[in-house]
């Protein structure tokens, strides 16, 4: 007996896909890479400035952190708005848990880390960011670990917390205290292993081992940071652009025209690559070969990209006002552009850094793919 | 005005998606990991002894590469096999281009490399591994890598040919010969940066920096290799097994009960981690903490656990008869184990190594997630 059950949404493959923000619109781009267009457009997500996002791990799911503390799960295959709740204020960013099944968000208000039930959004469990009595922190570079785990730091109390989710009802809470001051994002090395939080209150970085935990948190590149008050810092960096290589960790100088280089084992600075502006992201493209980085105003109409073999910038691009993110496809053949002022997403071809198409969007600024939801530590 | 469609075809994500070889039933089951299921059977495949599979680029297509030189499109979506041909008489296995776009077979015999059009597979080029007048070498090691190449290797031809694919129907190849005695097989680093090939006919291995052609092929590990003539060899370990961690590269010793371990710099001997038996896949959990071992006969009932921080066993287990195969979900939470003698599949957690689930399955052997469309060297 043939049983034929029939669907309004088309079957595809979910792999080679994306969304991308635009942030002034409220509004989410979903994309394709492989013939590099748009499927989709999903409106009503509240304000997206800084706005990111994650994947189910079937990637058919994404989950959108907003600023204004909207959080709002999008089904990619059908183009719709699955569900949409407002969990705070003021938010800055979220994860998923390794099994997929738990959202957590990072808010500045009321400062904390909110898990969430991925399939219908409820609320599972609030983990205030209470540090002393009556201060509550806000919570900043949030993000997954191996073994049900989260990870973050709270910026006025200069504390990493390592939330283990298991019972994401009643999560249990390592703390890190003293780790330096302000710590204002971070990132997890990709395999999972080391935690490092930038600090906005002195020089340096906040390293912890996540696989020897009773060593705690050290310091590393003392001469990291802001070093020069008088010279203006244009925009914090990102940690998460931080790229990882197999011999070094490239990442932005605060407030100077230069990417660095340290020795990923000893964390010794080893070069200073001058570049056209300061920094914002610098990533690598998933084979390591090439980085790519953008830059702050007033040059961020730039991108240029690094050869890390030599550790030389091997070319420089003009694609246009505003270029806020860049994501490359997840076996790095190409990169996609978001150009803001221009309302328009820009993909180059990795090899000869070649235009090869461009799509229109409304001042477009995030873009993510669905290869992140295989990727811990986003 | 709306417009609906119907499809036949349930709609899903793919990323959690996967197939299993069922060796001597000519068959695959398609899975998913979220929650272990079995979702179709598709059969027909023929002689399906050490086959393996690829994916296309939206997770939507498996490409299986059977023993009897069949080349198998399947929609995994679906569960229909889309078309299958004969392309060789014996053959060891394929790749997928960087785009997506070009399916590669390294054949036995006739012995070379044949390239196909992904969408429909009809023959772009063929490349018969013809070294010297009236030579012609099987071909093994094939792997993608970037910038639209293929790599591969000339058992007898002692060669490694690095093939350009950007004009498919035209491929250019540049070979590096004198490379070592018997190359059998190989694997590339993680990055696409170093490819190794393990040598039979002599100790050593061969390694080419990709990223700097022009110095050649360096021998490697002088002391690895099949050193007492008189020990037997159970099954010549797979390198695409080896498990590269930030620091080292743990590896399967040949006709010793041992897992040795290089330094990834160096590439000097670090030490050799006594384990049950002749171990056959090395592979790291995706975070690189633990490796896990499977072992040939008489011992291939048993597998084991290695810690790499420590570079100590912490655990053993007997899964049954017969495994043959492991795979570890994305981010590494499970690990898919085929039981062949005992006609299963067992997943086990990988945090506290406790069985989760099983699954039948006919004589299964090779195990194959969707996510690795979006890696590299595969």
């Amino acid at each position: 007996m043939l049983s034929l059950s029939l669907f309004a949404v088309e079957p595809r493959g979910t792999g080679d896909m994306g969304i991308v923000i635009e942030r002034a619109n409220g509004s989410i781009l979903i994309i394709e890479t492989t013939h590099n267009s748009q499927l989709y457009r999903v409106e009503g997500l509240g304000d997206l400035s800084h706005a990111s996002a994650v994947f189910s791990r079937d990637e058919r799911y994404a989950y959108v952190f907003g600023r204004d503390g909207g959080l709002s799960k999008i089904d990619i295959l059908a183009g719709t708005l699955v569900k949409r709740v407002i969990q705070a204020g003021n938010s800055i960013g979220g994860a998923i848990s390794q099994d997929g099944k738990i959202v957590a968000v990072s808010n500045y208000e009321p400062g904390g880390v909110k898990l969430f039930d991925s399939a219908n959004l409820e609320l599972l469990a609030d983990v205030p960011a209470q540090y002393a009595d009556n201060k509550q922190s806000k919570t900043v570079g949030l993000v997954d670990l191996p073994n049900q785990h989260f990870i973050y730091s709270l910026f006025e109390g200069n504390q990493i917390w390592l939330l283990d989710a298991h019972n994401p009802k009643q999560p249990v809470i390592r703390k890190f205290t003293d780790i330096g001051l302000q710590p204002y994002d971070a990132m997890v090395s990709n395999n999972g292993r080391f935690y490092i939080a930038g600090l906005f209150g002195e020089e340096g970085l906040a390293l912890l081992d996540l696989w020897q935990l009773d060593k705690g948190v050290q310091q590393i590149l003392p001469e990291y940071g802001k070093d020069d008050p008088k010279k203006p810092v244009y925009k914090m960096p990102h940690l998460e652009g931080w790229a990882l290589t197999d011999d070094y960790a490239l990442f932005p100088a605060v407030g100077h025209n230069e990417v660095l280089v340290a020795d990923r084992h000893t964390w010794n600075l080893v070069k200073k690559i001058p570049v056209h502006g300061q920094p914002v992201f610098v990533i690598a493209r998933p084979d390591g070969h090439q980085v790519w980085v953008n830059f702050a105003m007033p040059n961020n109409d730039t991108i240029q990209i690094i050869d890390t073999l030599n550790l030389t910038v091997i070319a420089t691009k003009k694609p246009g006002k505003g270029v806020l993110h860049m994501e490359f496809t997840p076996r790095g053949e190409a990169v996609w552009l978001s150009v803001r002022d221009e309302d328009k997403i820009q993909i180059y071809g990795t090899e000869d850094g070649q235009l090869r198409a461009e799509l229109p969007a409304l001042k477009p600024s995030g873009i993510f793919f669905t290869a992140r939801a295989h990727q811990s530590g986003l």
